[in-house]
């Protein structure tokens, strides 16, 4: 229902008024009132009530004698209802796998114009503004990929594990599918974000919605095999193979360094399964690796290969990509953790409050390092800030959903939020971060984002320096 | 990937070899190596490796000098790379909104052949032997209309709120959607059971899959106002005020009675969202209701009015419908709440375990009541029982997924699961269900699911008595 959906701006309502035979709910006259009201903007009983106000609505009108139900048996729908109050709907299992709405056709995931040369190195953002809760439905889950995405068929996928010196794993292995779905499995929510993500208000291009500002982080519950359950069945000698390289099946020949304690502590995971059903080919069906915590890059998709290694693999996403130009010229590499981060993704940029009044704000926290402890929400740019309702249970390396009230008094305003997680680390402005990162990066972009509701209700991306 | 997917069973593996370069990994004599093995059988390791005993793999054998990449820059594919490693994918935003791998279209909600006569009356069942994790995909969520789904415009779609007696709300109101989603919200997961999941097993009809059982299940995570703040903005009086009507707007004039206790523990809301995007129209698009814990038919769909009373109102669907048919005759009514339940979803009727060996036993657990507190699973028809490791975090009204591992003996086995919830209720055998129950209900069957595993490794749905 957010304003870039085109959807009809219709927001009439009746208050206040005694209304006695259900059976005349949006009758021809209910109706006419709903509408008439609409168009002369008597819209506001909302904000009435929260700021306290007594309620004044319109005179009590009884509708009840309007049009009865004939009692001669007569035209059933003389009362001008809805078809779908009269008729017999769609069956079930019309599509054995089922679509949203035709209402909600614009809820899309979307290319940014321009951002990138190809379409198959390419990236596409989650529709954050239409998203609720903390689970992003799988068709809309964010797309990066570095040559294209593949549907592999899973009875001819493998997963090799080895050694990079053979000393490092007693014995290597090859599992298939169903191997590996019969092994212990574990099901957990996490965040998954690029590390690219944001990137672009590095340089101060403030890109109109938190479509595209935020739009490269997703949240999903993954089930699959803990990786440690794989070494140990391999034999991998913990003491020395302190490195693990993750390499997809896809052309682009992704690889990526993970310290072992991230295996070790039990969270990393091979995963095949995504909210309920198989990963998606677009996320790396049939088999990706979830590193939680850790920037997207490193959960590697159509994961064919694990290898153990006593040192750093400095391969070419990690040795060229994804890696941070700090102020004195060099790089920060291996930069894998996403620090803590939130964002309001109502209202956001490119939407419009249609009137004053109450307003839930509403957005998303995350950090790579843990859990949520708070999230603080300001409507003027900083200056006050007010704690924010956090949907529970809070979870490990997880979106994480807030809510607070705010009742616009239709001046301008600075929309911010600002989370703390429980290492105690606070989300840095834009001012914070760049005194230590300087200007130049593309990667790791946590700062606090500002959304400015103008006076006409329109929501634009403004950087606060 | 279940059994009942027609997937091929091709489950070939090598193991302890010492593999020292990873471009050759699916190079022409390594897949040779992986069928081959596969015909022959062997593929016990998982087995060797969970019963503890040596392994013993076959010789080492390098395969690094077989078919070296040709230092001429000749053919880049002469190691019979699959298209996927060499080619170009297909680009981001195929589809805006993205579905499942072509491999998985067999994961289907499915109609229970003559269960119903119409096919808008009627029941499409969740397919939970392939599901993961507790969140099930929108697309798969069971379907249960009693007049066909409809595609609702939701700008046009209205929520009245109203008294049985003017007295009872003070200020009866008529809410548009965007009105509703500007109110303060909260995001939940919790289950949804129809009163009628396992049905027909109360008459010993063993349908072969856990579909056909148990499918009319599902869990979400739910996005919506708490029914109490539009109560409280309606100036319900509550010590009068002690039943609630919920009112659908399709046309099988959906009406049900819910108890004020509910609404007052701001448990009940109205949803707009549904596992973070909006409602699907099978589950009531644009706006339902949410009543965790309470039999299905409760969530009234296609929201349109809720009413506030002094007594339950016996609408058709609670007092023909929806109760149970007690030994002496008498029928028990209201009776809501779906109370605790658990089940084994792999290994399930229909599946067939291809080897012995190790087995990752899983499924799921959920009360109306609260929390699931334990699940014991038995192998042996119950005679023996083993507490399975829980997902956490265990929440509120919520399915739980549950795994225990197994390492099968080839030999005939009884498998069942039991379900303890935080108020200390234990899921019931069928004989002390019937014991209190007779057998000549249809709704509310909460009763331990038995599937026996054959030699073959057919699984099977059996009753034990």
């Amino acid at each position: 229902m957010s304003s870039d959906d085109q959807q009809d701006p219709t927001t009439g309502q009746r208050s206040g008024r005694l209304i006695k035979a259900p059976e005349h709910f949006l009758d021809p006259e209910g109706v006419r009132t709903v509408f008439r009201e609409a168009r002369s903007g008597r819209r506001d009983f909302i904000r009435r009530a929260f700021a306290g106000a007594a309620a004044a609505g319109a005179a009590p009108l009884a509708l009840a004698q309007a049009n009865p139900v004939p009692a001669d048996g007569g035209d059933p729908n003389i009362l001008n209802l809805p078809e779908h109050t009269t008729g017999l709907g769609q069956p079930v299992v019309t599509d054995g796998y089922g679509k949203p709405s035709k209402y909600e056709t614009n809820v899309q995931r979307r290319q940014s114009p321009g951002l990138t040369q190809t379409t198959q190195a390419s990236v596409s953002f989650a529709p954050l503004q239409s998203l609720f809760g903390i689970i992003t439905p799988s068709g809309l889950h964010f797309e990066r990929h570095h040559q294209g995405w593949w549907d592999i068929d899973p009875s001819k996928h493998r997963l090799m594990l080895n050694g990079s010196d053979p000393s490092l794993m007693k014995t290597p292995k090859v599992f298939t599918m169903d191997e590996i779905m019969r092994l212990p499995s574990v099901s957990r929510i996490h965040f998954i974000e690029c590390g690219a993500n944001t990137a672009v208000e590095w340089g101060n291009v403030a890109v109109p919605t938190v479509q595209y500002t935020h739009g490269m982080v997703s949240c999903s519950e993954f089930t699959g095999v803990p990786l440690k359950i794989l070494f140990d069945l391999c034999g991998v000698d913990y003491r020395r193979a302190r490195y693990v390289l993750g390499e997809g099946a896809d052309g682009s020949s992704m690889t990526r360094t993970i310290p072992m304690e991230l295996v070790e502590s039990g969270e990393v995971f091979v995963a095949y399964g995504q909210n309920g059903e198989m990963l998606r080919p677009e996320n790396g069906y049939p088999l990706r690796l979830v590193v939680p915590g850790i920037q997207g890059v490193s959960w590697v998709k159509y994961l064919r290969r694990i290898e153990v290694g006593d040192m750093p693999y400095g391969a070419k996403d990690e040795a060229v990509h994804y890696m941070d130009l700090m102020p004195n010229g060099l790089h920060r590499q291996y930069t894998n953790i996403q620090e803590c981060k939130s964002v309001v993704t109502t209202p956001s940029g490119g939407q419009v409050l249609l009137d004053k009044g109450f307003y839930n704000i509403t957005g998303l926290a995350w950090s790579g390092k843990g859990r949520i402890k708070k999230v603080d929400v300001s409507v003027d740019g900083g200056r006050n800030w007010r704690p924010a309702r956090i949907e529970g249970p809070v979870q490990n390396k997880s979106l994480t959903r807030f809510n607070i009230d705010w009742v616009w008094d239709g001046k301008p305003a600075l929309i911010q939020s600002r989370a703390t997680d429980d290492t105690g680390y606070v989300q840095p402005t834009y001012r914070q971060l760049r005194a230590v990162r300087g200007t130049r990066s593309i990667y790791h972009n946590n700062a606090v984002q500002t959304w400015l509701v103008q006076e006409s209700g329109e929501v634009k991306n403004v950087q606060l320096s």
